[in-house]
């Protein structure tokens, strides 16, 4: 015991012995005025990063056989998948109502992607979403690949899932999320046509950014697999703590960055995955990690979609233009 | 390591100039007092966290060419696979006994999960799992898939594994768990016929629930994929430091939420990979982990499903009625 | 990294608040004296846990196509694969050597199962490890299969592989490795034929014990593919500091059992996986910890088997009579 | 977590007990006089340790379906995968500028290994490189396989990527990295005919070496998987702080060998894989962790290639010798 205390008075020697120290500190209070100054500049809110969380709602509204621990060994076609659909029914039962817990005690506004067929089948979860001031964006009516459809079919596809939503919620969606990211070469003149103002399934910036849609400003708000729960937890194997690793460390760099130009992160949880009690722990010891630093503001996608759409600082990329006029 | 030495260099510098710190402080009394008394309304033992580890007893009852470190190349069939068999006895020689040993030291009594066949193989093992106190419960006579059997296959095959290990034992068991948890529509029923009061193989809910069967309460203990070795070490390939801190960060979460509703935790571990001295290690650290918290309870399946079965704060979850009635 | 402060606030806690912590005291002095005195019962020498290093030299021997980093993308037959062959290389240039400079470091002697055509390429290399006072014990004449080979062609592709590396290292091996762990049911015969003391490809235990072969002892030193680098960092894919924390785990659990009963540790080295630098600085930091404790023994497996091969406290197991008759 | 306690409690042992502290001291003056003086012996410039960081330009290079987050599920031939396409312009908008500052930030001059298409497409990009100071190395026109060309395709292949890129940078390569480091038997007949002095595909060493081609001095400079982000992030599923752990315990490990001979460090970052926020923090953490070492030399491969060439302490490994006469 003894010998432990002394460690810690090593280490706190330490401190005060290691030159590199000083450039890790978080709390040098000048050195957060000066990067408060400086990021007034980038974001039209001043803030010095941006972080925006999605939360998928899709159980319920999952095809039989869907992507499950148990879909690599698939049973006969007709024959139900008990603890795969039990597995499904947590994210309804336990989920979405952790994550929702652990947003409201933070104070911080989600965007949540809705599968139609999802809030259909558990309207008081969608409401529960709405009401607790999150912004309900599109999925698709349900759980379905989206890029091989014809453009009607597209616009159908997306218009039900809003229409389904919107009954349910009071709140018709702005924003878009395809299935696994497979945008359609149409999706986004079909998003403009039904008035989207963004969507998410980009993944070539750091930061929001305007691509032309026949002429007109459309909204692309950067989605990641970097710090995506399906893509790590249920798809890389990672353990809790390996995505709270991969979210401190992400936050660093975009954060530092953030003092010189507009930085945002993005965050995303799925319900059955990300809102596990662990993930859920490893997220609130993040959200305390980001307490630590100033200008860093939590917002729903929309908010952002409306803040830098006619912003002159907000960067043009029309690297999809062949598709888009 | 001098990556980890860095983070100590932070940490100490947090412990005493974080603000947040205080609210991180797992041993402020008042604090303590508070949970205790909030949580008393949540279980009708008055614990604020239910812990009920499962303990799978399966080796000798695997097939030829059971799943293994060798089983993704397997040899010609009726060639034995001798490394791959000495694995499997590594879980009765050394996995269920060094388990035994660790839960004898701790005081805690688990639910094991025995293999009929098994238990005939290795008698003396069941006999010492019965003789520390803990639950006899039932996993099929054999290692085989469940859910393609017809209603009398299923309940012959249930039968048969229960009156198997009772008799070596001396206990029938009233709890059950599937082979890959994979349920057929029809083992509710056959295991109320056979007068079970629960089974494990859901994942919907972190807290047993009730379910009708013919109208009448059975009791759903909600296993686990997220705690368990099976699952994390041999398929998604974890190393133990990993799985505990999925244990700690779990816990910490569930127990906060102990303090509101109930909740309960499941862990689980079967004989040749659980059974290992590195995750034992790894156990024994999260036991004493939650040593220091108040009011967390570990606790047999039988014993909980007895004590939620005619609770009126126990849910009601019928989402398999179409299957039970 | 505030995860890993996060374990730090539970340890500095536990130092001062955890009743428990005594228990960990590795310092302890009377601890230690206890410790010692009880396990001189279980070990001839007196050890209160044995440590075995396994150290594979394959390189040369591999046959085209053999498993690399490279290979499951194979080139078609014939076509030289010279970034994988450069691969096989290192463990000859860099891997055996840097090994060799570790154990001398320690003054450790390990067993190095040496694959007969391997050292037939590289003599200089297996000379090397023998004149490093390490075991040279039998892996075959080539890298090839075992377990499909009759009687008088395994004994003679074993007979070969001892005498190609006795005529270079002067060493006639009393143990025996097979490819993958793979025995045929002949294989205990073929040795016990040739004059060996010991196999290691059994998985069963956590301390030698001996079999029966025609009614003679014959020893088996469990091997492991816990503290494997092939298995964990090509197959499992771990990083070097997960490979840390299995050998801790592992030794933390261990070393307590060893107290009250006879236990030794596996540890196995592939020329070119193990013997990379952050492998090696995983062992040493790895050595380093286990010397903070009294009756710690690094053995080369010769050196085991002569000691337990005749003591009544040696375990005996015949679970594979049936082939060893 | 215990597995972190215990490197605390090595840590400390080690500061005040293992003897053997004062050869890991990192601040003892005379020691790091000492370990110079001997460093000195061992790299002409008196480096204790030499480390090269490759950075590969090939976004805008990669053909339909390349390997992406997505290719494991292939959308039909001619349909565009825009997920995969954006994925791979991060490293185009985002990646390589982000590694651009932090070598900037550091001082540090790298090699980056440039396909021809991809400064085609991107020339702003190649251009920054080479005005950053770097190294621009070839690494073929296209993103293609080299090891299945003859002779003369090869020569076109690779004389048309130098072309290209010396077009646009007015940097002639004389380094060379095949795709997946899969050569041919003429590859390094085919680079000394174009007037390479170096390339990089090889991974028998750990530090530059001399091979014959036609009778005349060609350095190889060993590459890595080991410190390689494609292999350990998208291969291994690495988080980044798993990748940090790794260029410690392989830094540690390399720069104590420095002290008795020629030892080189190679780390590899792509631009949509390492120019991630995450990854180039864990680079940024390992790149302060060298700071605290005397000795430490970050270095173009170019410049390693011209130092060592005429070397006579360059070791020399003919292994190809029957390809390169």
């Amino acid at each position: 015991m003894k010998y432990i205390r002394q460690s810690i008075v090593v280490l706190v020697a330490t401190v005060f012995l290691v030159p590199g120290f000083k450039a890790n500190d978080r709390d040098g209070k000048g050195n957060h005025e000066k990067k408060k100054l400086i990021a007034k500049k980038h974001w039209p809110n001043g803030a010095q990063l941006v972080i925006s969380v999605s939360m998928q709602f899709e159980t319920g509204g999952q095809p039989e056989g869907a992507e499950s621990p148990f879909s690599n060994t698939p049973l006969p076609k007709g024959q139900p998948d008990l603890p795969a659909e039990s597995w499904y029914r947590y994210g309804g039962n336990e989920g979405i109502y952790r994550m929702l817990d652990l947003w409201k005690k933070y104070d911080i506004k989600v965007t949540s992607h809705v599968v139609g067929t999802a809030a259909e089948k558990y309207p008081e979860i969608a409401k529960a979403i709405a009401e607790g001031g999150h912004e309900i964006a599109a999925h698709g009516i349900s759980w379905d690949n989206q890029w091989n459809k014809s453009y009607d079919e597209e616009l159908q596809f997306v218009k039900q899932g809003v229409d389904a939503v919107a009954k349910i919620t009071g709140q018709k969606a702005v924003g878009y999320n395809c299935n696994w990211l497979r945008r359609s070469p149409n999706t986004l003149k079909v998003l403009q046509e039904l008035g989207f103002l963004y969507h998410i399934d980009d993944l070539s910036h750091d930061e929001p950014f305007i691509t032309k849609v026949k002429g007109k400003n459309f909204v692309v708000i950067p989605y990641t697999l970097r710090n995506n729960d399906i893509v790590n937890i249920e798809g890389k194997h990672w353990s809790p703590d390996q995505f709270l690793a991969q979210l401190t460390f992400e936050f660093d760099r975009l954060y530092e960055e953030g003092g010189t130009k507009r930085r945002m992160m993005s965050i995303s949880f799925h319900d059955r995955i990300g809102g596990t009690p662990a993930m859920m722990h490893a997220m609130e010891e993040f959200i305390k990690y980001t307490k630590e630093k100033q200008g860093v503001v939590f917002m729903r996608k929309d908010d952002i979609a409306k803040m830098v759409m006619n912003d002159p600082d907000t960067p043009v990329d029309n690297s999809e233009a062949k598709f888009n006029n």
